[in-house]
């Protein structure tokens, strides 16, 4: 079986430079001009590999290679291709581009699959737009019904509802939900995200639980007044309020007593935002990890004890609105044991492995047996402009996922 | 004489409803069109009142009554129209408007100057597109150069120099600066911004001193990444630094003994700015103020040595701009007079007092003798869009200025 490591990573270098950002960076938002731009690339590609092409009313993108037994549910793989601000050029896209380098490889092979390969590219696996992670998978598995969808506004009050018609991708958002039996498995490439993979010097991770975070947005509303004449013991700055609950973040999960707990406050803005002006509102973005659930709620618990605290004694009034707090997912046993014996026939070593990262995979594993193959990336880094991963480890990914899609849809 | 304060209300009714935010909230910044739609309004009212107008290559605009001597040094009023983000109606307008009417009742009274009287409208006293207060009256009274001003660049990199250029302001920046015995004097009404008139029961201030503050920008650079790989005792989080130097600032304030000491972050800007990054970059800035140079200096000295102390422990690389560090301005004693012998024979009574804000009147001290009258506002509240100064207090300030006008150009 060959993979054409060149052509690939011409693809991957091409698909960086549908951007917003000026390179290495790359910002990459949902149902932006650059998105679309970019989605019509990837959808040329498809269709050079005569997959047969869907879009569903997110926008999640569908390109099957239809097997002997079309009416079998078929087996899935795929992963985004948004890219938050100032982010790099291989989270997610590694997956996309990947998975349809393996089914050329497959092609190319004349391997003739029994059940359909569908190579799915997610719609808004990053929050950046409407500030919730895996948009479309979350659709897809009906964790969130169109009813949850029909409410979601990004930051300047424009719903998703009209954002995606305007981008259009119209149909009723009820129809994007996938039947039960649709797909018989499903899995996604991905760089690892972490250091584990690098400091071991294994080129594979093959990922039996993913973790999941508890995310929450936090508005404080103070007094704003001018810099220069409202006296100190006059004010409530919801500035510095913000200030001592993000510390409080990082200190909760530092106290959690495992390693494994993460705490990150990511948004921070400031209303009205001049220096001579005192902050009246404030608009934090929390995040909590944990492999383990119980432990994860535990440190959540602790940061909305401390909000109530420092803003009552403050005179800042808060409310809290909860992202997402989704358990986290296992593998399926299948999937893995797939992934293990085609590491193994290319006698390429790897380790079992937790993802810390949220991937898609967490909502495609209610649909159907869903696992992860992990590359290593630079120093554990990503969403960063200098996020890396080598042509060598990707080969190896693409390698070991198309004998995993072939053994799966045999 | 007779003050029109109906005619005079409406124009500051009028004048509100230029903004880019919606109202009450006012919000007019540098060279927006919505800054040259209020100018050009301001303009065709100064034109109404048979006043020679005059702009510089700042957009700095004078409003000239000529006096039976034109070649004397003119007596000169004004302040700003322009708004920070979410401001309120009556900050820097009524000193424009209010000059104005002042000008207005003494045309309707027959007064006849013997020195021009000289209306100005400063350009940017507000620091919201460049960072800098007091752009125009720094460049008047030469405390900035040309080639500093030649600097200056917005948050999206466009300079001063084409800034000003595309808003339709030419010639060179060194025409700016005014001549030696430009005016005579000068006085600026203005409300007090903050409460001690109110409290008193007072309907002036004769302003004696004017403090000023330092302010300074501090860029933190961390390390960024994704929330949920980079485990805690691995992060440089820039945000983190940021919230205890916010913090910092607000308690070496508090603790300079003095209640007039002051410091606030009014700016916290975070990249990327999404909640599943760890923030790699934040820009504080930081507004300290005393009426005290000295002690100010002091505090600004122990947020310095905080800044390094913070950055150091965290891993966190910094750079400290400094946008100013003014001395306190001392008013003319000639102004004082002027204003104190016009409230007296108006029966009105007043308080001496200092200045916390800052304002334009700092520079123009640097060109004559110079002074300020203050109006009470509600709850001393400025920059919000519920600010708020009475018919009856605008109304007596415009009185006194008048005959203060009156009495400085005879």
């Amino acid at each position: 079986m060959n993979v054409d490591i060149q052509r690939l990573m011409g693809e991957i270098e091409r698909l960086a430079t549908f951007s917003d950002a000026p390179a290495p960076a790359v910002t990459r938002v949902l149902y932006t001009p650059t998105d679309l731009a970019a989605r019509a690339y990837l959808k040329s590609l498809f269709a050079e590999a005569d997959l047969e092409l869907r879009e569903d009313a997110l926008g999640n993108l569908f390109a099957r290679w239809v097997g002997a037994e079309p009416d079998l549910p078929a087996v899935g793989t795929g992963s985004h291709t948004d890219a938050i601000p100032h982010a790099g050029r291989y989270d997610g896209v590694v997956g996309v581009l990947g998975g349809l380098e393996a089914i050329r490889a497959l092609q190319a092979a004349r391997f003739r699959p029994r059940r359909s390969i569908e190579l799915l590219m997610f719609t808004s696996e990053e929050p950046t737009r409407f500030g919730i992670g895996c948009l479309g998978s979350r659709a897809l598995c009906g964790a969130w019904t169109a009813e949850m969808l029909g409410r979601l506004r990004d930051s300047e009050g424009k719903s998703l509802d009209q954002a995606r018609t305007e981008a259009g991708f119209s149909g009723g958002l009820e129809t994007v939900r996938l039947p039960e039996n649709y797909y018989s498995a499903f899995v996604e490439l991905h760089i690892e995200q972490g250091p584990l993979l690098e400091q071991e010097n294994l080129p594979l991770g093959i990922v039996t639980a993913i973790a999941a975070p508890a995310s929450l947005i936090v508005r404080l509303s103070g007094q704003g007044g001018h810099a220069g004449t409202v006296l100190m013991p006059d004010r409530r700055d919801a500035l510095l309020a913000g200030a001592e609950i993000a510390l409080e973040v990082d200190r909760a999960a530092r106290a959690s007593g495992a390693p494994d707990t993460v705490g990150t406050t990511g948004i921070f803005k400031v209303h009205p935002g001049a220096i001579n002006s005192i902050p009246s509102r404030v608009e934090l973005g929390i995040d909590i990890r944990d492999i383990d659930g119980s432990r994860r709620d535990a440190v959540v618990s602790r940061v909305v004890a401390a909000v109530g605290e420092i803003c009552e004694r403050r005179g800042i009034g808060y409310e809290i609105e909860w992202m997402n707090a989704d358990p986290p997912a296992q593998s399926g046993e299948e999937v893995v044991r797939a992934l293990e014996a085609s590491a193994q026939e290319l006698g390429l070593p790897y380790r079992k492995m937790v993802s810390r990262a949220y991937h898609d995979s967490l909502f495609m594993a209610r649909l159907c047996p869903t696992a992860m193959l992990f590359i290593p990336c630079k120093n554990g880094w990503s969403h960063r402009p200098d996020e890396y991963a080598s042509p060598e480890h990707i080969e190896q990914g693409v390698r070991v996922l198309a004998r995993t899609l072939a053994r799966l849809a045999e």
